[in-house]
Order: C-alpha cells, then structure tokens, then sequence
C-alpha cells in the first residue's frame, strides 16, 4: 500500500513577489511555489488546496491550506523541509496531520481580512509594506457609521470584480472593525466568504465615506442596487491581509 | 547678487536600494538621488553633505544633510518639490533655513544608530526590513555585561574595517542600551563618532557574546588589542539605522 497522508498548512507571505495564490501561467504564484517545493522534497506532483485565493500583491498571516503527501512523517520535520525549499516571502509557520476529510476552503466557516492604511502628506520609507496609503485624513466616525449597513446576511454583488462567477452572490459579514492605532487605520473584517476582491472594493467605497466624498448612509442603497458601478473603487492589494481562516 | 541660502535637509531613507550615501561611480547612493533631485528643481549643481556617511544597505530614520542652495524658498515648499523628484525610498521630514555657518557632518555632536534583530527559527515574511534575523536565541545580560566595557572613550581600532583612513581612531560611546520589545532585540549606541563599520562590528561582537560564543569580559581584552582580527564579524548592514544626529 502506498503511504499517504492529508495534512494541513499555515503559511505566512509577503504577496509582492507573487500574482496571488492561484497557479496560473503567467508569474509565479504562492500555489505553484508550495507545489514545486513538495515536489523537490517529496519527488511527487501534490495539489494544494487553499483556504483563500488571494490576489496578487495580497498577503497572508495566516493563510491555510491542505495537502495529500505522500508520506506519514512528522509536522515539523514536513515544514522544516520545504520552508528549506520555499522563496523567503513564504514561510510555513505550521505543518500538522489533518483529518482524511480535511478541505482548507470547503470546510472554512469563516475568514477575517484586514486592510491596512497609513495616512500623511509623505509615506514614510518605514511604514509597513503590507499598508496601503492614503494622503488625507479620514473620518472615522463616518466611516463606522457606513459600515454599520454592510453587517449581516446580503447579496453583494455591488462588491464584486468583474469576472467573478459564483452561484450566488450571498455572503455574511460577521463583523466590522475600524480603528486607529500604532500610527495606522485598520478595517477587520469577517465574513462567511468573499466575493472577488469584495474586500478591497468594500474598503475603497470606505474610504470615499472617510473623505468626505460620500455620505455614509448612501451604503444602504449602494448594497441595494446590486450593481458594480455603484460602489467605489478598489483599493490597493498591498494594504490587505488575510490574517485567519476559522473551521 | 546671486540668491542663496544654507538649508538643512532631514530625511529617512530605506538604505536596500542603494550603494550607501556617498556618491561613488558604481551604483546609486542617498547623496547622489539628492543632488540629482536638486538638480531638477532648481538646475544647479550643488553638494550635499550628509551628517553620517551610512554604508551600502544602512537605513536613516534622521539623516542630516546641509547644502547651499540657489534660492531663499521657505523650506516645507522646497521639500516637497525635492520630493516630487525623490525615489519613494527617500523621503525629506523637514527643510529649514539654517546658519549660515551650518554644517550637517563637522558640528554634529552626537550621533545615535540602532541595531535590530528578530529572532526565531523563521525569519517571518512580515519581520520588517530593517531588521536583521538570527535563528538562535541570545543572552541579552551576558551582552549587556559585556557591552559596558565599550562605554567611555577609548581607542577603537579594534573595530575599524579595513579601508577606514581616519587620523585617530579615538571615540567616545556615551550610552548602549541592549532591550527586548516588539518581538524584537534593539542595540541603541550613542557616540560622538563612529569609524567605519564600527557599530556593525560592535554588533557583530556583541551577538557572539549573546550566543555563548564569547564570555562578556573578553570585550576588554578585544578593545585593546587594538586589532580588527580580535573583534566579531560585521553584523548584516539591514539590521542598523541612523536613528538621530545632535547638534
């Protein structure tokens, strides 16, 4: 009988260097980097199931996957071995037996995303690589005051790129944070799932409210009409994270 | 009468890009993006003297330069027309008028450099880039105990790099301060002057002393020797920042 087993990753990345999590032919991506490394260690071709399928130039701090090996070894033998064969923008902070019918992103109940932003007249060559920036101020009160509409069950296809295809555009926002703090602005979020960058266009339509260029109830007919064009545009990858999935 | 006037610059650069500060041929530095930015705004050529001449991959959170320029603009408008023409990795704090008599490197006082490591069997993607990483722990009292030795003035040439030409290799350190915080370990070292690669070597000597390598009361005997070969190795130029110049 062939050794086997399904095992799960926790995996962090700078998403930079990479044109998102999904292989794809054109650049390098998170997927294909943990696939070509279990080939080196393991000299077998093994799919990775991700929990997220980030965008290009979106990060991840915690970031989870699943993987058949073909191998019974230990966790942290597994991880010190390919995080050995993996570029330095990914590192795998956690490798662990799953159970045979463990699915990264079938069995997810939940994910929480954060976008960050660092305001001022300069960005300073300091701030965090994984925060985008903006040039004015931002109300936050307004802001929270928006927010407020997107919480619960909707249909958020005014929130979804074009391209995306899912059967249905439902999702549930769990919850909604934005606060300031270490010389940043922060907007958690947490939701069931995620259209196709519904984070980033959720947060560009955040940051017309916290300029002033739109109302904050003008959130509620924005989700209603059920169209794209309605909502603001998307913010930059560089400020996303994906911080947790949740099982 | 020609219009000009003596400015200091204070800035912050990401040292990554660049060859260090001084011009050189090979290679871009801080000095030359400056005089080039100069260059542009107000067509003249003028040299910049900075107050510590960083090396290739040291980073500057308070770099201070002084230079004549062709003009007597107020500073925040030269500022952001020098930084309209800067690479993002360059970002000017301040421009102001200053003496007449200023100058950025000669009336310096004091300079203050810090030294970052995170530690970890990882280096984690989101470590920030201007720290350096060691995967095995250190002994932060047997580094302070023996970084008390270096306190005072003394006859540095123990931790002079080759290709350092400097007339007395006599210098003061004023203060060095070694803590834990931010999942990070900070080297703070104040002096009146550091010669080249100084604060690296000291680093470098420190961190064999904080792995066991080294007992902290060899730190005497390596200061006077007086010879290079019974120091540490150079600490990696990621991990140091110009933090602070006192005048």
């Amino acid at each position: 009988m062939r050794l086997e087993a399904n095992y799960r990753l926790d995996l962090q990345y700078d998403g930079r260097p990479f044109r998102g999590w999904q292989r794809q032919p054109n650049g390098p991506t998170v997927q294909e980097k943990l696939e070509e490394a279990i080939s080196q260690v393991f000299l077998a071709r093994c799919t990775v199931h991700g929990a997220g399928r980030t965008d290009a130039g979106v990060h991840a701090a915690g970031q989870v996957a699943g993987v058949r090996l073909p191998t019974d070894m230990e966790g942290p033998t597994i991880a010190r071995a390919l995080n050995a064969n993996l570029p330095p923008e990914i590192r795998l902070t956690s490798v662990r037996r799953a159970r045979e019918d463990f699915h990264a992103r079938l069995h997810a109940t939940s994910k929480l995303y954060r976008y960050l932003i660092v305001t001022g007249a300069q960005r300073s060559p300091f701030a965090p690589f994984y925060a985008s920036w903006v040039d004015h101020p931002l109300g936050l009160e307004a802001m929270r005051g928006s927010a407020r509409f997107l919480l619960g069950r909707h249909d958020f296809r005014s929130f979804q790129a074009a391209g995306g295809s899912v059967e249905s555009t439902e999702r549930e926002i769990k919850s909604l944070e934005i606060k300031r703090g270490g010389g940043m602005i922060s907007i958690t979020i947490r939701g069931d799932g995620f259209l196709r960058q519904m984070v980033r266009i959720i947060v560009g339509t955040l940051l017309e409210v916290g300029r002033g260029k739109r109302q904050p109830e003008e959130m509620a007919a924005i989700i209603a009409a059920r169209d794209r064009t309605g909502a603001g545009p998307t913010a930059p990858a560089c400020g996303l994270t994906l911080v947790r999935v949740d099982y």
